[in-house]
Formats: C-alpha cells, sequence, structure tokens
C-alpha cells in the first residue's frame, strides 16, 4: 500500500478505476441538471419551413409606390395554413411563426397597415425577405444541438423539446453512501452524553455529493459496533452504492479504526495517508467494482478530502472532466501560516467590479466547522513550504460545484 | 391599464404586490439549496468542552526537561470521559476531539512519543494549550450561524446538524404554473401537422423556475380551446399555483388571445407591454392572491421575459433579494444592431485568468432557440439607443441563476 502520496498521485489512483456510468433515459422535464451522455444532432431543419417573424399581412410582388394597396385573399389565425398561394397585389394575414402563403415577398407588420373591408394599406416600400423566418433559420439538420458530457440547462431542455424528444438519454447518477466511524459520534437529531459529539460529517458528505448530482443511498454511524459489525456494515452500503464515503476514524497510531475496517472487507487498498493539509489523513479503496474514499472526522478535513479526492469521482462517474476548475483571484485577507505541506484554504469567490476576490472563511482549523458555514465556495492552493500570504496577492483557486 | 411601460416600473409594479412565503419546517438531510427563513444562532458553546486536537497524551505540568516521563493514568477511547484528573508527572491517552482530563497542560501528538508499559517518553517541551481545543472555540453561544434569507449550503447543514437541529425551517417553494397559448403550439412529443409547432416554452419555463427553487405544478396548452375553456383552464392553474406563467398568444392587434384570457377570468391588470427587446410583449395581471405574467411566444423573448419580470418574483417569494445581480464584464463579440428600445442579449459569462468576459450567443432573434442552447447563464443589458458594440468593449451583465 502506498503511503502518504502526493494529491496528484492520489487522485489519479483513484480515477484511474472510474469510467462514466450507463446511460439512463429520463423525461425531459426531469433532467435539468443532469449530464446528456451522447452528442445530439437538430434531427431536421427548424423552423421546417418559410414563417412569419411577425404578426402581420405576407405580401405579394407589387409595383413600386409609396402607398400600397393589396387585396387581402386569406386570413390566417394560429396553427392554419395557407389555401392559396398570392398573385401580385395580393396579401394575406399571417401570424407571428405562421406559414406564409406561397408567393410572399415580405411580411408587413400589423402595427403600419389599415385595413378597409379585405383592401390592405400601408406606407412604405416592403424589402423582399422582410420579417421571413427562412426554413431552418435556427437549427439546419445535422446541427450539433449539445455535445456528450453537456449539463442539461433549460435552453438545451428547450431545443430538445422543439426537436420533440420527450426522454433524454443521460448518465446515471453516482450512488453515494456515508460511513460516520468513531464511537464517540451519535446521529445529530440524538441528546450527547459527555464526551459524545453529534455527527455533522455526515449530513455535509450527503449536502455535497446532492449537490455534485449524486443520489445518497445511505447515511450511517458505526457506533460502537464492533470491526465485524463495522466491516458488515460497510458491506451492506457498497452492495448499495457506487462509492462509499467512511469519515473519521483515520486517527494516528493504534486507534486507526478506519483503515482496520477498510482492510477486513478485502478490499485493495489504493493508498494511505495524502500529503495535503487539511485531509491528510485521506485513503482509499476498491471493492470488487465499488470504491471506498476514506476521508478525516474533521469537518474541515473531511470537506476538503471530498472535494479533493470525491468530487472529482463524481464529475468523472457522470461523464465529466474529473479535475477541479482552477482560476486566479486576488485574496483580500492575509494568512499567517507558512511552510508545511500543500495547503488547501477554504475561501469564497466573489465577482466585483475588478474582477475575482477571493477572501478566507474565518476558522481555519481543521476541526472547525465555522469555515465551511458561509458560502465557502472556493478552495486557495497555497504549495508546500509557502510562504505567509499577504492581503492583495494573487493565490491559485479550485471552484467548487462545478456540476451546475 | 398601463401600456409599454419601462422596465423598472414593470418590476415595481408586480415586486409590490410579492411578499416572502410562509415557513415550512424541512428535514434538514432536504434543506439544500433551500432559504432558511429566520436569523439562527449557535444555541450553545461548541465545542462543549475543552477537547484534544490531536491523537496523542494529556500531559499535566512537569519539571521542564528535555526527555518527558510520565504514568499514564489511563486510555481513553473515541467517547469515553477521564475517569480521574491528572497530577504533576501524570499523563492520559486522548483522542481527537476527546475530552481532555482535568488538570491537562497540553497534548503531546502520539507520532512523537514512546510508550514502555504506562511509562510514556518524549523529546521537547509540551507548550502550554498546545493542541488544546477551548471550549466554544468554534462557536460561541448566541453567535450567528445564518441570516434569514441565507442559502442552506453543505457546510450551514453541518454547522446546524452539530447543533441538533434535524428540521430547519425555510421559505416554502414557489408553486408556478405554465400555460402555453396559440393553437397551434402542440405538446412537444406530439408530432406536429403543417403549420403547428411543438411546444419549447413550456418546457423552457418549467426548468428555469425550477432551477430558481420553484415547484412546477403545471404545464399545459390552450389548443384550440375557446374563450371560456381558456379562461377555465387558466382559473385552475392559478387554483394549484402562486404564480401562472402564460407563454404565447400575445400578438399585436386582434389577436391578443393572452390579455383577453386574462380579461376574461376579471384579473386586475398591472401592465402591458414593456419596453425592451426582446419581451415587449410582457403582461402582468393579479389574481385575488396570485398573480399571473404573461410572456412573449417566441423562445428568446420569452426566456428574456422570464428572467426579468418572473424570476425576481421568484426570489422575493423565497426571501431573497429579487432585483438581478449584476456585473461589469469585457464583451468579446460584436453586436452590429443599433439603437431602439432597451436591448438584453443572451450571452455566456466567463471566469478566466483576466477576468470577466462575456460572449454572445449566437442567434439572438427573439424567435430563435439557438441562443439559449448553451450556457447562456448572462443577459448584457444594452441602454435604449444603444450604439453598436464593439468586440473588446465593457458591458454591464445580469448574472442569471442567482438563487444556488
Amino acid at each position: 500500500m502506498l503511503e502518504n502520496v502526493k494529491l496528484e498521485e492520489a487522485q489519479e489512483l483513484i480515477l484511474d478505476f472510474i469510467k462514466p456510468l450507463p446511460a439512463e433515459s429520463v423525461p425531459l422535464l426531469e433532467a435539468l441538471g443532469r449530464i446528456i451522455c451522447r452528442d445530439t444532432f437538430a434531427a431536421y431543419d427548424l423552423p421546417v419551413c418559410e414563417q412569419s417573424a411577425v404578426d402581420g399581412f405576407a405580401v405579394s410582388a407589387s409595383e413600386k409606390e409609396k402607398v400600397h394597396s393589396y387585396i387581402v385573399r386569406e386570413f390566417l389565425k394560429p396553427g392554419e395554413m395557407p389555401v392559396s398561394s398570392l398573385n401580385p397585389g395580393q396579401a394575406a394575414r399571417v401570424v407571428t411563426g405562421g406559414p406564409a402563403p406561397v408567393g410572399t415577398i415580405a411580411v408587413v407588420p400589423y402595427e403600419i397597415t389599415r385595413l378597409a373591408g379585405n383592401q390592405l394599406h400601408f406606407t412604405g416600400d416592403p424589402v423582399p425577405g422582410e420579417n421571413i423566418k427562412p426554413r431552418g433559420e435556427d437549427f439546419r439538420k445535422g446541427d450539433l444541438l449539445a455535445r456528450q458530457g453537456t449539463v442539461i440547462n433549460p435552453g438545451l431542455i428547450g431545443a430538445l423539446a422543439a426537436f420533440g424528444k420527450s426522454e433524454v438519454a443521460v448518465y446515471r447518477r453516482p450512488k453515494v453512501a456515508v460511513l460516520g466511524m468513531g464511537q464517540e459520534i451519535i446521529p445529530c437529531q440524538s441528546m450527547p452524553l459527555p464526551g459524545q459529539i453529534r455527527d455533522s460529517n455526515g449530513p455535509i458528505l450527503a449536502a455535497l455529493a446532492q449537490r455534485d448530482g449524486s443520489q445518497v443511498t445511505g447515511i450511517e454511524l458505526v457506533g460502537d459496533g464492533d470491526l465485524t459489525q463495522i466491516k458488515a456494515q460497510l458491506e451492506k452500503l457498497l452492495r448499495q452504492a457506487d462509492i462509499v464515503l467512511t469519515t473519521g476514524g483515520t486517527a494516528s497510531g493504534e486507534c486507526d479504526q478506519a483503515l482496520r475496517a477498510v482492510r477486513q472487507t478485502g478490499a485493495k487498498l489504493l493508498f494511505w495517508g495524502v500529503k495535503i493539509k487539511p485531509g491528510s489523513h485521506s485513503g482509499a479503496a476498491v471493492y470488487d467494482d465499488k470504491l471506498i474514499i476514506s476521508l478525516s472526522g474533521n469537518p474541515a478535513a473531511c470537506a476538503a478530502g471530498y472535494h479533493l479526492l470525491a468530487a472529482p469521482v463524481l464529475r468523472l462517474l457522470q461523464g465529466l472532466s474529473p479535475y477541479p476548475e482552477y482560476v486566479t483571484a486576488v485574496c483580500t485577507s492575509s494568512f499567517l501560516k507558512k511552510g508545511g505541506p500543500r495547503r488547501f484554504i477554504q475561501a469564497n469567490l466573489e465577482i466585483n467590479k475588478e474582477g475575482l476576490k477571493v477572501t478566507i472563511m474565518p476558522g481555519q482549523k481543521s476541526s472547525m466547522l465555522r469555515g465551511l458555514l458561509n458560502n465557502g465556495n472556493a478552495l486557495i492552493d497555497l504549495p508546500a513550504g509557502h510562504p505567509p500570504l499577504d492581503a492583495g496577492a494573487e493565490v491559485s483557486v479550485i471552484i467548487l460545484n462545478a456540476v451546475r
């Protein structure tokens, strides 16, 4: 087993094992935020025929004169097809999006016309082609609507609807289960006895996985179960999920409950320990075709481990690029600690008039929840052995929550 | 009734009528993305007592010497409380997050210790307070966890869990129904006859409302129903929803089906027509305590009208600031049209190394879907009578999808 690996090595060891989940078909109206699993093209021209772009009168060719007079042959309502074509001096009432009769040279907007019986009057010259939407103006047959791996947004839903797709093939959602270790950890709704701590990592990991497009199949705690019970619990969760996140129990020394439990299942360990802070107590193992990622029990370390090791897996399982998205931003606050391993600082990235600024969240100890409280949408990535960070410095920042 | 009002006037007329929806209690694990409806504070200090920050040995005061030797009085496991306090020269095995015995002056990390029987050895001087988390280090009783109107993120879910909250009071989701007008419009799963068009606006509006935190209660089309049937349909949707979005049927002249249908219900019209492009065919009316917003049938105009008139309502209903969030960005493309009313251009806002750049989507005609296809996450706001837009110019941009 590899110990205390570099972050990139840890990510590669895990991702080498992952491939996108199989496709499933979902109703179009439930596809928002899902990831489309094949390149999708326009099946035909849209509009399918020449249409009027406005409410008005389709007119035929006529002699040039300043006041135009036409005979209106028919008054088309929405959904109606023209019965006859237009000869010079003839017109037809048409509606936005409605078909224009054969022989139409332009559509004159309703607002600038005057009708007396079936005599149409207006001023000015209709420019040939004006207010006519050519066939295929919006999409030509074969045009790309979406590349495989596109997150489905409302506009794409509209385009798929326009082509009659009431179902879409998307990558299945990853199924994620969470197992909280440590016999002092109790469910958040229970009343702690002295020495007991309410579980916050289970809810945090469940919410993060959910936000990143996963379905959470279970959140359990090992409580004071013995190793055999924990092994059974882990195996049960592995049967129900694609990936099990364990949190806590990754102590130094003889108490590494997580490592012992993972070993008990017979899972193949990929690595244990990563050269990052917080989150050094992270590990991963493979069990059949499932993945176990073990994260620290300290909330901030648990969240950092999730973003750096688990989120890439959830992205790749859904057909997205696994690696985190980096930007450069100006850090508005200073950070006095220096040296040590590569450090990730929970921060809030904001767009303002001057560009991108990133603010360090108060409460950066790995045992603290406070740093995760606000809109912690970014991690500042400081290299190993970094000097203290001065306010105003440019930093490299990972944007979290890249799925949406 | 006011006609062709300014955008700000239209927004005010609608928003004056809106107040946040009542609270509802949801399970903590279903609260992600919802908006908390009251200021929430820490109910007690967290941690509740002094804790060890590491796995190691709690040690008492001792004489200064380079090699320390202590007698270990007890070996505490996770969840165990100390039985005895420490006298000088005494130590106790403690775990991360576990309570430290009375008399502890520091915790020495496990990694740098050596144990022989119950004799503990290590090198160096323990600094008083080192590796001890003071009571209330993370939160002091009364600390603010979240202001009313905060979008609930995974970190806040963790903090609420840590304080034993298994339910959260959030604003109820807005209920939104969509009614597609125009007798030529057929459900997207149907096969169009000549002159018929598949509905794309219903799916687009449903997806936008869903993304903005709403629950969609119905998507219907009026088909070839007469005015009495349409009125009945509109009234049915109004009974099930807080807000009904109609789309289409807002033609110029005698065909304004939307206006006639809204009038038929007896709803009080707030305005009809807005001085914007696209989306000028937008209107709003009040029916009892419900709102009707009528949007254009052209897809891009429908979406723009949604973002400018409906999305603010959905935000305010959920206790958020209703107005769109503006940033300044550099436009990478040019836009040749000039003059006319205030114009909103569907665009994609991206963060890159140099800052914010915004790219105009291809296909900006209001009848086109193409402009909505990609990650159209922004609208460029050009003032009335604007000159042509040159690539490289700074523009004012509305960020869409501000709820998450």
